[in-house]
């Protein structure tokens, strides 16, 4: 039997052996050891079990910390256009948001192009951390226009939503959004800002923002932990 | 150094040993020894490293059969409603679908939720499998009202786009869909449909599809290889 055949059987019997041990959500798995005890299997194989159970979203790593149980996953409607902290408590759960950088720079050969503008022109960087009941889960890099949004930089921009302030400051509303979604392995970068392993799977959600007037505004590139959200929405077909 | 730190660095230099050896999309990896002959590492890091590959989508698995270089996504628009085989011959790739099952069957507790009828009611399924460029990528279960649809089963399901054959033959059109998307691993049944090892990383997409009257139809629940495709959509959030 091919490994990861054997791997998928073992799943469940790790599955039923870690939630019939009274774990709950965020509660961490015991170690690979004390696993290898209860299991009648090699390392290698509990290993390709684990992964297993990660695809699925139903067990996660930390950095240096081990296995934890998945939570359940947030409900994002990706038309609803609710900011971040909204969206997190009205499915009463707890939100945060760090600042991670926040500068003036020269905009990369892809952030140019989906802003319609020649390479190194300036642009704001704005790069966040958000967490849902205190796990980060959401790793987003802001890139903005400089003309549309002169001293942004001066706000408080862990507090606040960057829509909210770019319609109560600036007068400019989102009103079409441009999206690419999909499923990636996290970067050095972002799985250190998620305290996740290097490589986990992650969910990426690239935004480009247009206003009421057509211009490309801003581009937000979003890494989630993927067990995190379930993406939902509902629209008319094109034809 | 945590394993999986050490698996992020060697999948680098993995990379460029196999991208350097003149491997091209859909060509198959040598074999774990012959790799572990070349790199300087275990045998429970390489195997890291391939699953982190996997999780970017750079590699895939084929059971039995092994490792292989991934081709490029398909850009797949959520809301052009084009037909899989147009959508895919569009790009310049080549389209195929098979039959799996056609039946009628008792509506699950799931299938009777999504389209408003009560558990056990009848409904047809169908099951296809359809491939890009002689690869099976997707696995795809739909579930339709029977009153809406009598006698589909006796049409070509493998050679005609559902969608077309609701509006020219039962005057349905899709004039709504909600979708809920997440990552997952693969089941049993969808792994074996797509000659994949079960557990491997997939892009869930379930569609509920309405007709011009409101009413909700059928639903589908697609599992794709998650390397295989990237999700476009544009639209206005509403709010």
């Amino acid at each position: 039997m091919p490994a990861s055949q054997q791997a998928h059987d073992l799943r469940m019997t790790l599955w039923e052996l870690l939630t019939q041990h009274t774990l709950r959500p965020g509660d961490r798995l015991p170690s690979e050891r004390q696993l290898l005890e209860h299991l009648n299997t090699t390392r290698i194989t509990l290993r390709e079990a684990l992964s297993q159970l990660e695809a699925e979203g139903r067990i996660y790593r930390e950095s240096r910390r081990g296995w934890f149980l998945s939570p359940p996953r947030l409900r994002y409607d990706l038309l609803a256009g609710l900011p971040f902290h909204e969206m997190v408590e009205s499915q009463r759960r707890r939100a945060a948001t760090e600042l991670l950088e926040a500068h003036e720079t020269a905009a990369s050969a892809t952030v140019a192009r989906r802003l319609g503008m020649a390479e190194g022109t300036p642009v704001y960087r704005i790069v966040r951390a958000r967490s849902i009941d205190g796990r980060r889960v959401l790793y987003v890099e802001h890139h903005l226009r400089v003309d549309c949004f002169p001293d942004i930089l001066a706000f408080d921009l862990a507090a606040c939503s960057l829509t909210e302030l770019y319609r109560r400051e600036y007068a400019i509303r989102v009103s079409r959004v441009s999206f690419e979604l999909g499923s990636t392995g996290l970067g050095h970068r972002a799985a250190s800002a998620l305290h996740a392993a290097p490589g986990s799977p992650v969910q990426r959600i690239t935004r480009i923002n247009h206003d009421q007037n057509g211009r490309m505004v801003d581009c937000d590139d979003e890494y989630w932990r993927h067990d995190a959200i379930e993406l939902t929405l509902s629209a008319a077909p094109q034809s």
